[in-house]
């Protein structure tokens, strides 16, 4: 089962592709796409769409995982957020691919074990995880990680193989 | 010029076409894309972001138009929103169509004459303006009223013939 993991941002979307087979996780692709501060609201949100679906299309996951928010700092962060999570999510029901969502409680836990984990804990254990040659940033990270809970959250198998290394 | 003025919500989200031809303002179609509280959120901006492709293949607007947000009640709020305007935003990109943005204030100003118009003024205005048998519901009124907004602004003829009836 390949899934892909978004985290988005209208500034940086981070976006991270996952393989489960068997028991295992394999690491497919990660990358962000960026956006510029300058560019009116809707240019910024047509390049997250555009790119969400370029990277559904080039990597064909089953199943596309966003993490659901429920707080933010303040409204404009919150209507900011909004906005980029809208149109990653459209982009994935444009490509007829379900979108599944988990607190970030769930994918701290899924990751690192324990929901208060620190922003380079996941970093860190996303590269081991993955077994990856260097740590990816963190957008492309935090992406990886909600892909990750996902295949844990199907396959208990890959859960207890993570818990007892 | 036809112009598609889109009043977003995760709830209901209007939708207003309207035509600028010399002077005039003509009515072309107005609705409301409606969504299920029970349904997930991925399922409700999926929604709105089909409508309004839809009505964009349908009405083939030169462009479109949506209020612009900067407040809200609260974060909640603020993310819901940020959800239906990043759908149906990108809807407009996905279509080739520029997204014109307006402040509540200059969209009031535009219809009704001034910023602290009610609700039920600015249905009653749409309903005169475009020489309607009944007053559209209010998410299509605020619809019709964004696209309104924005002929004013592209045709100073407009504004004028409308500031003296």
């Amino acid at each position: 089962m390949r899934i892909l993991g978004i985290d988005p941002g209208t500034s940086v979307t981070g976006w991270g592709v996952v393989d489960g087979v068997g028991n295992r996780l394999l690491h497919v692709a990660n990358g962000c796409l960026r956006t510029r501060t300058a560019d009116p609201l809707p240019v910024r949100l047509d390049i997250i769409f555009r790119g969400v679906v370029q990277v559904i299309q080039t990597w064909q996951p089953d199943t596309v995982a966003v993490e659901q928010v429920f707080v933010s700092r303040n409204v404009e962060s919150a209507l900011k957020l909004g906005h980029a999570r809208g149109a990653a999510v459209v982009a994935a029901g444009f490509n007829s691919l379900t979108v599944h969502e988990y607190t970030p409680l769930q994918v701290k836990k899924s990751v690192v074990g324990y929901g208060q984990a620190e922003k380079h804990q996941v970093q860190e254990m996303i590269r081991l995880l993955l077994n990856l040659s260097a740590v990816p940033p963190q957008d492309a990270a935090d992406a990886l990680a909600i892909a990750i809970c996902h295949l844990h959250h199907q396959s208990p198998a890959l859960q207890a193989r993570e818990a007892r290394p």
